[in-house]
């Protein structure tokens, strides 16, 4: 009988496993809520393969611990792989697969959500309720529909925020240096991004972080932006500078920006910082501003993209157990 | 040269009072920041007609010391008519008109956001964000895609409510008594409410607060839905029974609840209660609940309704004063 063994494996993750496991009542499955380490490694003995998820590395002492007991394939429940040191898993011979596309529609809807709530002032509104506030002048919202959003970006991701935008009603103006043939024929795509900067009142981001986007958003597009301009960045921390953004909300060139990630995240995200020093000077003010809405890369953390994750990975794991090369294989 | 007199302007609604003056070079306008009382009716001496917007009564004192200083009509700003004294009105032959229609879109998107902010659970995120725990679970999201969203009542709002939800690519089914035939063709509609509550994850009202419809939400009819549904009602107070609401949310059979109005809203909302007593326990419950969102009736309080109520009325008293009948006329 084939057996799976999944590391790090969180409470919200279990009803997905459930229904995995209900519906493939002939693999055996165990798992553990701790991460692969050397140390736990030889909790999956007997397996055939292994499913993880997390930020620390794979380093060649872990995957050498796995191979020891006899594991050579690692299916990953997440898209990245930069934590794997490939040369030692290219020597002991493993497999290795991710998940690069769980749910477009969790990340998108999720930068729809912040942007339509920056535009509507939820958050001053919110907190003068919570105070029993009651009173709603001078907390006035524009309508979604009334904008000229800026996609930038017309992947996985950028597509579905597209027709979110145009369920709205809202004017969808779009950049992409590849562009679809669909929304090419529609006429959504402008010719550049200064065009775009030019005409967007809400500028939203979904490309990747790759080193020719480093900090595209900087003083000097920000400079060519309508003032009082939108923005939402829900795809890499590294697209913006920072520092610009917060001149521009200073100066009032920025009316609201909403982020779901930041360049330098790791270690600061996903940990609990209440009645602790905070590391972090500017993200303190940036989550203490009523038009700033910060979230801690949770774009992607819905109940149906973390199904996704799990059953997917499950799937590839099985595969290679069975010898096949699942669609999700990593090549390296 | 025709004059129209406006009372009760706020901050937010002098750009597009601006905005019409100088679209109307030909017309001179004056306002107050006060409100139409016995008082204060003097301020429009010399105006052909009026231009109002309050909760307070326009009292058979306050008709007849307008029409004193030979004012004769007045514009009301938004829908309510319920505060005139109509026999008053009609013995000084008053002509009046209201803003039936300004934005649907205010109040839809304003349901919507509300709605995917509950299935997010932006509230108890944003609390530990604000706190400065950065960890995501177990605060994880639903889609709005993956939901079966039941839309009671396809008029004005509920339409373009729908168009939203489509955008998000959620499952939309309907009740109205009054098929709309588009959405009819689309095969939406549901045979009736029973059928609408055994089926929908998230169920918003768009209907109006007739007696007929006094309490539909109640015991019985929640009793009726899924466990767990999520209850959205931007529409009237006394839709809903807030006592059945509240239990529904103690016992769990309702996991998340929106509300922009309530049955005892009146002298409620609108008002600053902070550092005072508030005059409510169950608003003040409702209001700190973590699956809760309150907002004191601004669903419609978007910069493009305020533009519409202002134009529009101002539109209609000049129309009442070049002896015309506009379409906004309330016939009484
Ligand atoms: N916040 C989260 O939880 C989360 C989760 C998953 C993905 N993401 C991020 O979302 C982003 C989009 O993901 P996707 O799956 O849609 O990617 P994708 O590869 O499907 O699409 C990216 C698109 O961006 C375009 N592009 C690249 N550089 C561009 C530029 N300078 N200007 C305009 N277009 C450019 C590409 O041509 C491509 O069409 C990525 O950065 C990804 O890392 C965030
Ligand atoms: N929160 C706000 O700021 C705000 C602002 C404006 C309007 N509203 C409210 O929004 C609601 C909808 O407004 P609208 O402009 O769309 O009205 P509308 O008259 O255009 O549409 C209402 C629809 O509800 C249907 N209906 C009536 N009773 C029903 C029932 N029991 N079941 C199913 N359908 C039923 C009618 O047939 C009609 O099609 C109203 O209650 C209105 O008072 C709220």
């Amino acid at each position: 009988m084939t057996k799976i063994f999944a590391y790090g494996i969180r409470e919200d993750e279990k009803p997905a496993l459930q229904e995995w496991a209900t519906a493939h009542p002939e693999i055996e499955i165990d798992f553990t809520s701790e991460l692969l380490t050397p140390e736990t490694a030889a909790l999956a003995q007997g397996a055939d393969g292994a499913v993880v998820y997390q930020q620390l590395d794979y380093t060649r002492d872990t995957l050498a611990a796995l191979a020891n007991v006899g594991v050579k394939s690692i299916s990953l429940r997440n898209v990245g792989t930069d934590n794997i040191d490939f040369d030692a898993a290219r020597e002991f011979g493993f497999k290795i697969s991710n998940v690069p596309v769980y749910s477009p529609n969790a990340i998108a809807e999720h930068s729809i959500i912040q942007m339509s709530r920056l535009l509507r002032r939820t958050k001053p509104l919110d907190a003068k309720i919570a105070k029993h506030d009651l009173r709603w002048a001078p907390t006035i919202g524009r309508e979604v529909r009334m904008q000229t959003v800026g996609v930038i970006g017309t992947g996985h991701i950028g597509q579905v925020a597209i027709n979110i935008l145009k369920g709205f009603g809202a004017k969808v103006i779009a950049f992409d240096p590849y562009q679809n043939d669909k929304l090419a024929a529609e006429g959504l795509y402008v010719n550049s991004l200064d065009e775009l900067y030019a005409q967007a009142d809400v500028i939203s981001l979904y490309v990747p972080g790759v080193p020719a986007n480093h900090h595209m958003i900087n003083d000097e597009s920000i400079a060519k932006m309508k003032d009082g301009v939108v923005i939402v960045n829900c795809s890499r921390g590294n697209l913006v500078d920072i520092d610009a953004i917060i001149a521009g909300l200073d100066n009032g060139k920025i009316s609201d920006f909403a982020m779901d990630v930041y360049e330098n995240e790791v270690g600061l995200f996903n940990e609990d910082w209440s009645g602790k020093e905070f590391p972090d000077a500017k993200i303190a003010d940036l989550i203490a501003r009523p038009n700033v809405l910060v979230t801690p890369h949770t774009a992607f953390y819905t109940t149906k993209a973390v199904e996704e994750m799990v059953h997917q990975s499950f799937d590839a794991a099985v595969a290679f157990a069975g010898g096949q090369t699942p669609e999700t294989a990593v090549e390296y």
